[in-house]
This record gives C-alpha cells, sequence and structure tokens, in this order.
C-alpha cells in the first residue's frame, strides 16, 4: 500500500493551506466550498479524509480536488473560469480552466461512490462537463443540446452519478468543444477500485498528466483558438519544459502514469532505458494476454493510457512525446533554413539587437540553445533547460523520471542530479587507454520479458510499507 | 439472426424503385443492370435475393449493390462518374464517386463466393479498382501500371475473383490516387462468413461507414485535390452533422459497427455512455485474447475497425471523432481569436452584413452557432445541428447513436429525441433543494468486464429473433 | 536457418570491397578502421566473421557496418558528417549523416555481447547519440546536458554497453535532436537474440527500413528543417520510389519486415496481397496472444514495429504508406485544382516552357505521371515510377513485394516484373465472351487465421536449408 503521508504540502495542506490562501466561499452556503489554485505546483497526493480509502495520484503541476461527504454522497465544486496558468518561469498564458488553473483540478473517487458534482460558469459563454468515459445516465452526459440544456454564464448546475467502474477519464466540456479545449478547459478523474481487481495491480507510484497544445504567438498570452495543425506550444498539463516536475521514484517501484491526450493530433509519449505496458484504458484494464511491450505508446487524441513498469534502472531518463517539434518551444518554427550558408560577414555588419533569425542556423541549431538572445516580452525561448552537463536543449513535452535507490518510500521531492557512477557514462577519446567498463553487474539481463513466459510486469516488492 | 425484413424501402426496393428511378441499361446488354443512387438517404440492408444468405450490413447514409447471379458467378457493375453528393440539406458538392454516389455502393458477398465486377469508367482520366484486404490473385489486385493497364475513359473492365477470407474491406482507385481519393472515390466491401465463425459473433445491428475529408472553399463545391492536411469538411460517407443519420437499435442489441479511414490522418472515434472493443480488422478477426477495451479507438489511414459492444443504456449517446476540429464545418478555421477583445462598439458601426469575423468570437464562440447569418451560397454554417435542448454546435465527423427499449427488432428508423426520465439529467441549482437522487437501480453495476475473468462482450440475447 | 552467401556483393565485401572503395583511416590508429559507403544501393547481408552467429537483416538501400573484435568487445565506430544521399536517381540531396549516407549504417549485434562504439562528430555542430529503446546505465544513454557533455565538433565519444534484450532499435542524436533528425542523422540497430527464443520465430527473409520525411524546395537540396508539418518528401530510407529496391522473396517464405519511424507524423504501412501480424516493438516481442492480424500497421512516430507473414501468394505486391500525399513526391503539393475546366484554348496560346500547372489537371493529375515536362534541375517528378503495363503514377513511400516461386534461398536479387499467368488479371470487357477463370486452384483458401484456433503465422518451410 502506498504512503498516505504527504510529503510536499500535507495531506490537510490541500484542503488546509492551499484553501486558506485561495478559497473563496461562494453566496450560497448550500453549495461544497470552493477551492482554488494559484500557483501550478506539484501538490503531493491528497490522502482521503473520509470515504473508502484508496492510494492517491500525483497530478503533474496539478492537484485534486477536495470534496465534502453530504449524506454519503461526495460533492465537488467545479467552477469553470477564465484562469492564467504560468507555462514556464517567466511565460504565463491567459487559459479558460477550473478553479484557478488549467487543466483543472484532478477528481478521485472511488468505485461505488455517488458523486455530486456542482458546476458554476464564470465564462462569458456557456459551457457544459462531459465526463468521458463514464457509465452514467444519458442526461448527465453533458453533451449541450443533446442531454442537458448548456449552462449560462453565471449559473450552476449539479451533476449526479455513481462512479460504476473503476479507471482513468477525463472531463471537458462539450458546448464550443473547439474554443474550450482550445482554451485549456479539461480535467483527470481517477475511480479508484473498491477492492482488490485482478487486473488493477497496487504500485507504487501513480502519476497522472494530460497532453494539450496552445498557439500562443511570441510576446502574446491568449491561445489562437482556431488553430487546427500548427500549435507552437505542446505542454504536459498545460506546462512546458523546463517548467515541468520531475517524476521522482524509488529504484525498484512499480511506476503508473496515467496519460490522457486532449490536443489536436496523436502523441508518441516516449520513456527512456525501460519497457512499459499499457495496462489500462479509458475503456478499462487491459487484459494481460492483449499487452504489448513498448517505449513509444502513441497516445491517440480523446484516449487515456496507464502506462506500468518497474523503475529499475537508475538514473535520470528522459520522457518526452517523440515527435521532435513537439520538444521544442514556441519559437522552434518558421525560422529559415541557413545550414550550409555563411553569413558571418553580413552578420558582422547587423547591429540591430531585434533576434536576427537570418544570421542564425548556419551550422545548425544548438547555438540558439546556449545564446541570450533579446525575445519579445513573455515567451519563452526556442529550446530551452539546462542539465548537469549543460544545455538540454528540449522543450515543451518533455520530462525526466528520476529513479533513484534513495529515494524514500512516499517521497515525491526532486532528488537532483543523477551522479554517473565512475566507468557508465560515455567519455571523450582522446587516443589514450580506455576507460575501464563498469562491473560486471551492469551485464545483467534486461528485466523485460523472459524468454518463453507470458509477459508479464513484476509485482511490486511492497518496500515501501516499511517506513 | 438478425431479420431479413426491410422496414426503410424494403428489401426489393433497392432493385425496384431505386432501379426504376435512376438505372439506365447501358447499351452492352451483356453487362449487368446498372443501378445508380442520386440521394443520400441511408437505405435498408438489401436482404440478399439469392447466393448464400447472410445478416447484411446498413451503410450510413448509403447503400449496398445490387447483383445477378450468373452460372454461379456474382456479378455486379460499377461506373466510376462525376457524382453530386449532397453532404447535409443546403449544401452539395461535385465530386467523383460510383453509381450516382460518393462513396460508391457497399458490396456484400458470401466467403467463397465467385465474384465478377465490371467497371466502367466515365471519368475524364483513366482509373483502376483496387480491392484492398483481399486475397486475389495479383492480376486482380487493381494497381495501375504494375499489376494491369489503367481502364481509360469509356472503357470497361473485368474483375473476377473468389472472396476467399470474411471480414471488412474498402475498394478505391490505385490510378491518380491522391486526386481521386480526394474527389470522394472510395466504397466499403463486406465478406460475410460461409458459417458460423468463432471469432465473429452474430450482432443484431450492423453499421458500416468510411471517413472521409475534403478541402472545399466556402462558397464553392470542387474539392481542392492537392490539399494535405488543411480539410475544412470531416465526413462520415461524405456526409457532415447534421446530415448524418442516426446509428438506431434497440436496448440490449449487441451492435457492430464497421470504419474505415480514407482520409490523411488518424481519426480517433468516441462512443459516449459504452465500452467496446475491436474484433476485427481489414484482416481479419482479433483473437479475444488480443482485445482492448475503449471507448476511444484510433482509426489509421487504410486501415479498417469493427467496433463492438452491447447497447445496454438508454439515450442519445454521441458517436464522432474526437478532434475537436473534426466535428466542425468549414467556416471553424482562420477566424481570428478575439476572446477578451470588447469591440461592441465597433460593431455598432459597422453596417455592412458581409458576416464580420472581427466582431464575433470576443466571448468564444458559442454565439455562432445560433446566430443567423448571411452565408455565401452553398456553404453551410461553421456549427450547426440542434437538439431537444437546444443548438449542439457540432458539425463534420459526428452523429448518435440511440438506444431504446421500444426500438423494435429489425426497425432501424429515427426514435425522435430520448426522453430523459426524471431526476437523471443535470440540472439548474437555484440554492433550493436537490433533486432526488434516480431509483438505486441505476446504480448497477458496469458492464463492463467482471474482475478476475477475460474480457468479453455478452452474446446478444437473441430477441430480435422474436418478432 | 538463412543463408550465409552472400549474392549481392558478397559478405567480405562490406568490409573488403567497400572499404577499398571508401574507407579513410582515421589519423588516431586505436580506432576501428572507419568504413563509409558513398551509394545508396541495398547491400547484400553482413554475414557475421566473428563473435556470436546470427540470420542478417538486409537493409532496404542500405548497409549494415563491420566492426572489429578487441579483447571480447564488439567496436564499431560511427561518424556523424554532411553527406548526399541520392534520394532517386537524378535527385540528390545534402544531408546529415553517418558514414557517408543517410540513414547511417545499420548495427548487428547479438544478445549479451559487449559493445563498444567509437563516435567522431565531424559536423559543424555538437551531437550526440540516444541509443532508443536500449537498456543501459544512464550514462551512456546519449542525452546532450542531461546524461553526458555534447561531443563537439572534431570530438570522439566512447559509448559502451552490453546489449541485453533483443529486437529492433534506433540510433539517433539527442542534441539539437529537431534539426539534426530533420537533416537525415539516424539509423537501425538489430540486436539478435542468442539461442532460441519462443517468441522471436526464425524467418527465410528480414527487412529493415526507417521512415523518414524531408520538406526539399524544387530545384533545392538542402532540407528545411523547420517544417513540421507541411514535408515535401516521403522516403524509406532517406530514398523515394521508384529509387527503393523491391522487396523480393520465394514463394513460400517467412518474411519480416522491421519497420522504425522518425518523421513527424503516423504512418499507416500497407502491403498488398497478404495479412501480417506486428511479432515485436522496440519494446520487445508481442506475445502470441496480443497479436492482430493486419493488412495496414500505423507506426508512429518514435515507434519499431515487425512485420511477419508468409509470403503465400505469387506476384509484384505494393508495400507503401496508405496517405495518399506519401506516395507523391515533391511537385503534388500546392497547385491548384482545375478539375472541370477546360482551358485547352489558353494553353494552346501559351508557348512558355516552364511548368505551366494552370494549364494541368483538368480532368484529373494522371496525365502528369506520363508527361515529360521542363523541371528544375535537381528535382523529381510529382510522380513516377513505371511499371510493366505504363505509369505507376506513384513517388515517396512506395516499394514492391516481389514473391516468385523460382526465387532461389538467399536470393535478394530482383527478379524483374511478374508474368501475371492467363485468366488472372483485369482485363477490358469489348461485349465479347468472357475470359475463362482460372483454374480452381486459384480458389484455395486464406492463409489468414483458421476458424476456432489461435492467430498464427505458420511456421517456415525450411526450404532454405536446402541449397
Amino acid at each position: 500500500m502506498t504512503t498516505r503521508r504527504n510529503f510536499l504540502s500535507g495531506a490537510g495542506a490541500i484542503t488546509g493551506a492551499v484553501a486558506a490562501a485561495a478559497v473563496t466561499r461562494p453566496a450560497m452556503a448550500a453549495l461544497p466550498e470552493l477551492v482554488t489554485q494559484t500557483t501550478p505546483d506539484t501538490r503531493g497526493p491528497l490522502v482521503p479524509p473520509n470515504g473508502q480509502p484508496y492510494n492517491p495520484v500525483v497530478t503533474l503541476n496539478g492537484w485534486t480536488l477536495p470534496w465534502r461527504m453530504n449524506s454519503g454522497v461526495k460533492e465537488f465544486h467545479l467552477v469553470a473560469e477564465p484562469v492564467v496558468r504560468e507555462m514556464a518561469p517567466g511565460f504565463k498564458a491567459r487559459l479558460w480552466g477550473y478553479n484557478g488553473q488549467s487543466p483543472g483540478p484532478t477528481i478521485e473517487v472511488v468505485e461505488g461512490d455517488r458523486v455530486r458534482i456542482f458546476v458554476t460558469n464564470r465564462l462569458p459563454e456557456h459551457t457544459t462537463i462531459h465526463w468521458h468515459g463514464q457509465r452514467l445516465p444519458n442526461g448527465m452526459d453533458g453533451v449541450a443540446g443533446l442531454t442537458q440544456k448548456a449552462i449560462e454564464p453565471g449559473k450552476t448546475f449539479v451533476y449526479e452519478f455513481v462512479a460504476r467502474r473503476p479507471g482513468t477519464f477525463m472531463y471537458h466540456p462539450h458546448a464550443d468543444e473547439m474554443t474550450q479545449m482550445a482554451m485549456g478547459m479539461m480535467g483527470l478523474w481517477i475511480t479508484h477500485p473498491k477492492q482488490a481487481h485482478p487486473l488493477i495491480e497496487p504500485v507504487n507510484r501513480d502519476f497522472a498528466f494530460l497532453l494539450n497544445a496552445y498557439d500562443i504567438d511570441p510576446g502574446s498570452s491568449t491561445p489562437k483558438i482556431m488553430t487546427m495543425l500548427d500549435f507552437n506550444l505542446w505542454t504536459f498539463n498545460s506546462r512546458i519544459f523546463p517548467g515541468i516536475d520531475s517524476l521522482n521514484v524509488r529504484k525498484g517501484d512499480k511506476v503508473r502514469i496515467r496519460v490522457g491526450n486532449l490536443t489536436m493530433t496523436n502523441h508518441p509519449i516516449h520513456l527512456h532505458g525501460h519497457e512499459f505496458m499499457v495496462t489500462g484504458t479509458d475503456g478499462g484494464p487491459v487484459p494481460r494476454s492483449a499487452r504489448w511491450p513498448e517505449v513509444t505508446t502513441d497516445v491517440a487524441v480523446g484516449q487515456m493510457r496507464q502506462l506500468e513498469f518497474i523503475a529499475d534502472e537508475e538514473g535520470d531518463w528522459a520522457l518526452h512525446c517523440h515527435k521532435s517539434h513537439h520538444t521544442m518551444n514556441a519559437m522552434g518554427h518558421d525560422v529559415p533554413t541557413m545550414i550550409g550558408v555563411d553569413h558571418r560577414d553580413v552578420v558582422r555588419k547587423i547591429t540591430n539587437v531585434i533576434p536576427d533569425y537570418m544570421a542564425m542556423g548556419d551550422r545548425g541549431m544548438a547555438d540558439m540553445a546556449a545564446m541570450q538572445m533579446p525575445l519579445p516580452d513573455n515567451t519563452v525561448p526556442m529550446m530551452t533547460g539546462s542539465g548537469p552537463f549543460g544545455p538540454l536543449g528540449m522543450g515543451g513535452m518533455f520530462t525526466t523520471l528520476k529513479v533513484r535507490s534513495g529515494q524514500k518510500p512516499g517521497d515525491y521531492s526532486d532528488p537532483g542530479w543523477f551522479k554517473q557512477p565512475a566507468g557508465t557514462q560515455a567519455y571523450e577519446y582522446t587516443g589514450g587507454a580506455l576507460q575501464a567498463p563498469r562491473a560486471p553487474a551492469s551485464a545483467s539481463p534486461a528485466a523485460g520479458p523472459a524468454p518463453g513466459v507470458e509477459v508479464q510486469i513484476r509485482k511490486p516488492s511492497g518496500h515501501d510499507g516499511h517506513h
């Protein structure tokens, strides 16, 4: 069982500290307290203070919405509203979201829970919420015009249904959908299993995030909602690297990562150094016999994928979308190709300080990662992020999985950069003797499927029950 | 066994009434009668008048091509020709297709049938037909230049082969392919199993359609064939919502939906309120052990997917591509984003009636769904479609699955909008008492996979044999 | 076991003849000999001269890198450098690659091998190599900044690790990644199983290639590296049809095709006339219970897919990406649609020989395939490629699988076009008697899955051990 200790901000901190800072009590006292977030930090798991117990998830650069129990019904309060999302330090976007942030808070419930959600509309236009993937009465499905009237600005609507099957879901508007999703309106919904489920194995770490994309002109802060293809900001939970937290785990942990896609294209999510399996979708748990070993899984639009693996290799491992433009930030496009053209003479004559792209890129683009250029206000550089060995030249949908032997169970805090053991790192060859290969232990067989048996991921070792 | 009663137009009606209206007998009397369609209606299933029996499919806003038996060979006659397709009421496109419509008629045969297809070319350029996914002699594969000479305008070619394996296939040109598919030349081919097949279960309802995309400028009617990415019309069988019929089924029915993609991008097909499995591809039936539970399946280009599920939730359930721009019509693009900009003053001064997009969208785009704007001739509004609770704001690849307890077996007609039972619909909260939750029956467990057993979809209850 | 005879150029030829032609011995004598290629020919399989034995792959229009053994370690030498790649006869592109070509040479090793790769950087900017999909020490993972310092121009770095699990992998830079992959820097890595593996069956033919895409303006030769979506050259191993060799096999052969995608979009790879299964990914072998029968598999970016099937249908079968624009070459875009517009009068008056697209395409685009137009220098026509029955009108990601009864085991040479047997080819119908159907043998059941049993691909018949 995963720890209940809330290391980052304390379990109560979400209802306590957060509430203290950001809660506004609605005029209608009968509504559940409205809890909002104003910062993009990854909040520690919300240990359930009441109701059925479960092992909470950690939402990357996000948080879980507290609820209140009312005669056995879990009551949540979501407010659709304009928000400011810091996408990375120094770059804030004006989006639409829920309860102060985009994406909205994660909703976590337990299979069989009766759930009542109050939805208040503070947007300038009507909205609804569709509970993507859920079994529910047709009238609770949230399709404006088809299953209900739209929620007009200023109104509060009530949705109520039983969370009938465990799994990973999403919520998003089904009213002026193109606009409202392009503006950032979406959130995660986790229904934890009520009891041991043969296809849902316990894990030591459980992370969740959504894939989203925006088209915001450099120097601007509002997404262009009509963009269909040529987005320039590819984000995990409306954050871009290096503004995305790392996923920090203990060596040997069984890890689950829940990824949903609400962009306009497929995102092949690639993990370095480990193989994983997709163990569940928003349609339910994937039978063991049907699982594929992967290092890259293609998450299609409107899909949830649960990735599971044993984190048995120490180090800092990249986790990213494999489309190379999706790990770049806003200025990675529309720059003329100058490879092979030497215009240093021209450059010498130029004194204008407005970024002169014509003078860059004749030897590739790597220079730009290290370069300090004057940029328009409120704009992230094209490539950014530095590691222990220099600039990474990455942005967008990129983060790292940090695997450490010393990471305490339940400790989600960043352990810093990995110290590469001697003899295990690529090194410059200068003609002399080669470095000694690292100890034979390094040549141990992969943790991948053993020949001849059905592919399975090892059970977690349970070490996190020891603390 | 599915009913043989043809409720919409009568089984004979396709060869009878349709033929009477639209058939032209070709000069070459030895050819099978040429049957054409001039309207985009969903024709009832074509009950096979001869040959081996089978349970026919219903092609969404389409039809099945009649044949004649000639010494034990099923003979069909396809004519490639320019057609007019009504994409939605008020919007007609000049496409290329077969036998009067785009897509062409569905061809339904039985495993083991010897099939002879006469293909007449009435296009201004050469063509061929490739029988996508079929096992056949190389010379019947229809690749111009490689396996045969192209069929020149005015010529008729003969294809002949045995339908060797059951499944869902497509046909389309393999000559000037980019142009001819961009113009709408494609059709479905179903090979029904000859006898009980362990992986092909009988269903109560069997629907089929193709995904296609067009780029037609507002006010125009001919697709721009060079468009690779930025299409503006995303269609099911060359129809856009609200021009797409609903899929009407009885509660408890086992339903199969066969979807093929001949666009230029993936389409994640999403069903509300139910989980489904992909039970077959154009490569054959998917083993039960390999099936995934899904609510969204990503149909890649050149793929067929057979979705199956039990329709056990009453209501009107959306069925659509989950890419939000693909449920919008032609005017959803290239409109500047004005969110947050209040230009009502400006608008007041404007008297020009040509749609002034600059004056819209400052509060989102929902206004446009309800607005009556002057549009260019032959243009569908960006968003359209109204339901029982107001405008849906949807277009393109969108329709509904209508599940009713009272839908008679074999009755494919539209039952109208669902009457939401009391206590089952989202409602406005005005501070007073909450609505009574609906009866406990609503909290019954999901029809999804039971814990601990292999995932399976329940067998149809067989009720449609009772009528 | 597959033949060890090297039919095309001889096994030794790669280290012998090739080396003689193109090898330059580096100044640092301690480095393994640098072997380069200057032509885009498909080189015969490299039979391992030492180390553990394995059945080598054939890289389409590519080659395998020789190694040397050094105290039990397999040493390779890769040099990152600007290269000239002939994409098709008459069209050369200035790319970046490895050892003289793009993609770089295939690396083939055996499970358990200790591998040392010297990487020399002759590019004008820094680089690294990431060994995509491998289990290895974090410091060998090749992510610039994160796991190592970047390799500066002129420097040589050493990577060393044990190939721990069998499979199909890739290598590519993880430094200025967007630029360097857009320029063609990538290669294949095969780790053969050490011993019989229950999920890795022996095959008679084993092919491999990467999917890549470039945006090179007509008349130009350097890719535009900032292009995210609108590429105009869609390639197999940086070659476009008709510059792509055919895959030549014997009827009855078990065939494996390993395909990896390093473009910016999904590619649905479609094979005519046969069904296949994906038996492995870069994450490992796919359990038999999880395999789907397919005729089109969607290869996502950053994924490897191993397709396997029995080539039991004689003939020339198309193998291509099913996105129709991806089987066109550079001039398939941005041409106005003139269908239905007759401007022959205008054309008659025009004497200018610069291609006048305005005058084309009024009857479709097929004319252009046959037309001889003046083109800018170093430009491939939009559509090209001719077969035994005229122009195919195809380009880009397109080739053929040639299946012949008479193809000798181990003979990978092109058998020429298939001779269609009498009565097996589509033919013009002129009103007279129909052609006799071909012999009943043609109606034999498909080689697809037998009803009721788990889907399996037949074992190879072993005939290639006879020669």
